[in-house]
């Protein structure tokens, strides 16, 4: 089965939703992730599918089903999945952190269409609204601070469900220089090649003739390509503060 | 190191936001995921601190530090890590996506303050922007929607380094019903299908005559392939419960 047809057949249902934004910014994440079916449950506002927020996911927005009831919108589904900023306000419920429960539903998405659900900004889901679904998925968010806005919360769970579990690990060795140490690198690099007539010779030099940020910019790029440690970013200052300085003892004294 | 002093060193650096809104979401998923330091590199509305969009976060966008340029924002932090929507637009830097980018940085956060740069809606990062990156962090989207709204990208970006790689596939349950709780619940179930005449009509009951252990056998292994918790278990006893009452008292009514 290809990710493809599995994203095919996931269906996410927005239920009450008070501003129209919100759903446009739901509609443009599930864009960004290649999952294309939105449902509307009773949105506050009929004009939804105008909106702004939904750069590039007009097409999606415009083909979106509107439902009277959650019973209506998930009833082709065989999973139905309620989302849920709290870990315990539904004993009743069988609540999944997310990392698991987008295992469970791509599992489920192999054999049959699985209804996401989103309540409003205000209330989040009913209890009507959550005796419709199997279980809930929760994002950990901060105790103090659980409540997402509603289209982040959308695109942090298509994310999760589209992220590439096997995604690959490159670990780095070396302790890094600090950027204020980089930025101080590129300077004194920039005055030596300036000193060092470099910067006549070379071509980047023409360019510098209508602006000076193309050669700082390539200059800055190379240093930060150099990947220093913080001892290399020091020992690099040290050894181009003293060509610098050699170069002006020798120009004073040639003049 | 505890996680909260590793997400302590990270500052996500707003460069030339347009809509305070933006800057108010990114503020919210910032507290939401436990990221509390933001920076704003030349806003386009100085009012950003007011964003209605940062539902929970005004103290947090009240702390946001302002800067003239990038340089300054990451002038402390020892790894720069710039975002981008394109995955080729860069020729001249190291690509990295999400999954491995956040683990890299996590690394990082260990020993040293680390810089997330997100560019403006429009155009994202400039090329003088990015020479301060030592990489760029790619979501990968679909190739024909690339771009994500700012606020989500934050969000997306902060969800994935507070994610908990070990993330348990333990579903968090409640406790299962005991095997007498689903013995009590076959048993009623049965004087329930008794009562209603169920056995007498359904083909089940013709083994009856046979013998009571299959149909009693199959309700109850029905009733445990539904795998009730203890709560819901007790909620089904009770509706049987109510039922036989019921269908006993009309039964005497009727006699």
């Amino acid at each position: 089965m290809s990710k493809q047809n599995e994203f095919e057949r996931l269906r996410v249902v927005l239920v009450n939703t008070r501003n129209p934004l919100n759903i446009g910014a739901a509609a443009r994440a599930m864009s960004n992730f290649g999952f294309l079916h939105l449902r509307v449950v009773n949105p506050f506002e009929l004009a939804f599918r105008e909106a702004r927020s939904a750069v590039g996911a007009a097409p999606l927005l415009a083909r979106a089903g509107e439902f009277k009831s959650v019973a209506e919108a998930v009833a082709d589904c065989s999973l139905v999945v309620g989302t849920t900023a709290l870990s315990r306000r539904n004993p009743r419920h069988h609540v999944r952190r997310i990392e698991e429960a987008t295992r469970v539903i791509r599992k489920r998405l192999a054999s049959g269409r699985v209804a996401l659900l989103f309540g409003s900004e205000k209330r989040g889901l009913s209890n009507e609204d959550l005796s419709h679904c199997h279980w809930l998925l929760r994002i950990p968010t901060r105790e103090v601070h659980r409540s997402m806005n509603l289209g982040q919360a959308v695109a942090v769970c298509l994310y999760e469900l589209a992220r590439d579990p096997q995604a690959s690990v490159k670990p780095e060795k070396h302790a890094p220089a600090i950027a204020a140490d980089l930025e101080r690198l590129t300077a004194l690099l920039l005055d030596a090649l300036r000193a060092s007539g470099y910067l006549k010779l070379h071509p980047i030099a023409s360019q510098k003739r209508r602006s000076a940020a193309p050669t700082e910019d390539k200059i800055r790029r190379l240093v930060h390509r150099l990947r220093l440690s913080a001892p290399d970013a020091e020992l690099t200052l040290g050894i181009l503060r003293q060509i610098l300085w050699k170069s002006r003892k020798d120009n004073d004294r040639s003049q």
